[in-house]
């Protein structure tokens, strides 16, 4: 239900992230904006402890009158509280927190263009993968359709596609969800008792957040940093957050796009175990690498008693609805039973569908790759021409570009782009401990024309942004909408 | 997560259910004997406070010490428990509770024959309903695949089809789920706040009854009376628990097969509205009407503020994993952001699959209602003939015969048929309070012949509970196994 975040940041870690370029002057002005920004990107989440005054000083070698003079810029501007006696603690203030709306699919029967579920249509090859199905519809039909683990030719099919990868699997290890959100729901359910914590790199996949917050848990940031994990910050989270749980998208992470190399995967899954921390790693993105380059190793390979979930939604088509659960044998029973309270199971019909795309669906795979890398370097191209202050960096895989802003404007872009028919996730939707208003996630798996109309939109909406007061946003009835 | 029983009985109310027959000498033991198999069968759930001796004395036109005698044999036996200047509450002793395994479709694997899931083969027009759907495919392909309300389709179909049984609906009302069970968790998690209680039927369906326990709030039994739902009786329970949530499922009750009439509708309407609880309908049986008769007016009807749920699983088959929430409008937008966060959506060539039956399928629902009615009238002689001591009433719709045993027996006879190879569910595991040693929920899904061995099967178990001590039965390593 809350949100707990890293407890304290030290004066070496926060000088880390302060001191790119010289600060200007005023200096303590400079130094408050630069901790602000780290609050808004959720760099330093919402109740992280920073260091003294006087550790501060010491640390940036500057006087401690300067750095009393930011602290007390960024408390008159809420962005830090003091506690008598403890300390001063990061904040955010609420309205930048709290989205304006929900924006998504359900709001595009208007005309807008919904950029907030990272999913396109069904590539060419899936009409034929439900034909190879029906031939054996019969079959499913002679049965009673209930599957509580899963059909057995799609656990199969699993088993070899883990196995080739570098993670030895049998087909008992598997249970087969309505997607992959479904089996996080399933696995924090079975997992989890009340009062236990979970770690989740913030920015996070939205819908996890919203899945895991459903929980009677505490849920708690490790601050992805921009160049990806770093196992000695990792490390700290999880020795100050002790979570039950560590949820962690090492393959395209969604929303950033960051993929862990292969060196770091060993160090990060060791991280986890000493914390005494069960790894949940979401593979929902893992087939979607863009540029090529060597596979990577399952991250749940060098952790043995780590959960993996994954999905054909991304990989294939959304509409299948089938992802799944990878565990140690140990577990499998109790997710099994766990899951026959929540549902009873995925269409069967689909499973098989999926099975028949594991094993004889590279060219669909191929062509997904292929239409997706197009898509996004059509999209980046887009962005580079239209917002020269917009930043990005061009992810190796996934679905997404997550663009940093020049302005924490993102909630307020949001809401303008619904005026001009655009339906965007503003950033703070992706941030576990608050901040996000400096970074929009923007999906490329539209076709190349809606793109160009969704950012020739973007680039009124942006307009409107530059000229309106923050206060001038215009209120309206909020689209029912929803990310994915 | 606990649950909470009907706080107290009258000396009257317990008078009415123990004096059918005359009372038999020694009169202490006879009485005591009735209460405990109230107790044993649900009808006094654990936890009740029961009428202190004078008051049942002077009910009864009995002597104070033969109640005295009477209570003291219950407090012996387990089954009453004395709380010191509180009075004397029904119990059920522990190890009578808990159902020795889990029997179900996982176990078949084995040969043996599955009596678990209230679900068979799909009829014979479902082939034809998905080679329906299968020429609207490139329709379904084209989008994302996410629906989190429900394809267009599907819910203008539902919505006609709620209309015409006279409870008005438009599309809008409407959520599709990955089926009932599912929409039962969706409406929980979305409608209920830690603390909440809920009431249901005892005996009601048992992944009902795991669902709510997953969620914190504390689950309540109503006993249903064998002959149906008792308004006056309800209306007692209703002020004593004061649910916030009342879980009804008043279309051939699983696991009774109770069917509830068209007078009691508004007085059982009336009393959970007066008590200021909303009424949760589970209609998933709705459909299966086997012996004619007028249809009855959705309960919802008779309250405004009702969700209704549903499924495509019993009338068609369980396979297509559809179902759904009726709602009224200002609880669709939540609904649906709830359900967002546990599954994005049911398939959607499913999705299609069943709006083609809900316009085009009257066949095939004729077809599965002349196909069960078969079933059940063969599965009822078949036990006639073997069990004389078995007893139950036919009912006039459903999935499955709900048999009294002349034993405490159910548990038992559950491992032992496992022995020999049929996988039925105790009684217990429909009982919210506790109870249901005396039942077992045998449903007539499977074809004549398979019932036919599943019948002789359960001879031989039956015999083996007759021979056997209680403490004989042999343990073994419990087959996972799933209800539905």
């Amino acid at each position: 239900m809350t949100s707990m975040a890293l407890r304290s940041i030290s004066a070496a870690q926060l000088r880390e992230r302060l001191v790119g370029t010289p600060l200007t002057t005023p200096v303590y002005a400079d130094l408050a904006e630069r901790v602000r920004l780290l609050v808004v990107d959720g760099r330093l989440g919402g109740g992280v402890r920073l260091p003294s005054e006087r550790e501060l000083a010491e640390s940036l070698s500057l006087s401690r009158s300067t750095i009393a003079a930011a602290y007390e810029a960024l408390r008159t501007a809420g962005y830090l509280q003091a506690r008598r006696g403890a300390g001063n603690f990061a904040t955010i203030p609420h309205a930048r927190v709290v989205s304006t709306h929900l924006p998504g699919p359900l709001g595009e029967e208007d005309g807008s263009i919904g950029m907030t579920c990272a999913s396109g249509s069904a590539p060419a090859g899936l009409a034929a993968a439900y034909a190879g199905a029906a031939a054996r519809l019969p079959e499913l039909l002679a049965s009673t359709g209930y599957l509580p683990d899963g059909l057995l030719d799609l656990r199969v099919a699993l088993a070899g596609w883990f196995t080739a990868r570098g993670l030895p699997t049998d087909p008992g290890q598997l249970v087969v969800t309505n997607g992959a959100l479904s089996a996080l729901n399933v696995v924090a359910r079975c997992l989890l008792v009340p009062g236990d914590r979970v770690l989740a790199e913030t920015p996070t996949y939205s819908n996890a957040i919203e899945a895991l917050r459903a929980q009677p848990i505490r849920l708690a940031g490790y601050p992805l940093p921009a160049s990806g994990w770093d196992p000695v910050e990792l490390e700290q989270t999880l020795g100050q957050v002790r979570p039950a749980l560590s949820y962690l998208v090492p393959d395209f992470h969604n929303p950033t796009g960051a993929w862990m190399s292969e060196e770091l995967r060993p160090q990060v899954a060791g991280a986890v175990r000493r914390a005494g921390s069960r790894l949940l790693v979401d593979e929902t993105l893992v087939e979607l690498a863009l540029d090529g380059g060597a596979p990577r190793t399952p991250l749940a390979a060098y952790a043995p008693g780590a959960v993996t979930i994954g999905s054909a939604s991304k990989a294939f088509w959304s509409g299948l609805r089938i992802g799944w659960i990878r565990a140690p044998h140990d577990l499998v029973r109790p997710l099994i039973e766990t899951r026959a309270a929540m549902d009873l199971g995925a269409a069967p019909f689909e499973q098989l569908v999926v099975a028949g795309l594991l094993t004889d669906g590279a060219h669909v795979l191929a062509e997904q790759r292929t239409r997706l890398r197009r898509q996004r370097d059509h999209l980046a191209g887009r962005l580079r021409a239209t917002f020269p202050t917009w930043t990005f960096t061009v992810p190796a895989g996934g679905l997404t570009l997550w663009v940093q802003l020049p302005d924490e404007a993102s909630s307020r872009l949001a809401g303008l782009a619904h005026d001009h028919g655009v339906l965007v996730t503003p950033g703070p939707r992706f941030h576990v401990d608050g901040g996000g208003e400096r970074h929009l996630r923007l999906p490329f798996t539209a076709g190349e024309a809606v793109l160009t109309e969704a950012v020739r939109r973007l680039e009124h909406a942006w307009a409107d942004v530059q000229t309106r007061r923050p206060g001038g946003v215009r209120r309206r009835s909020d689209p029912l909408a929803l990310s994915a």
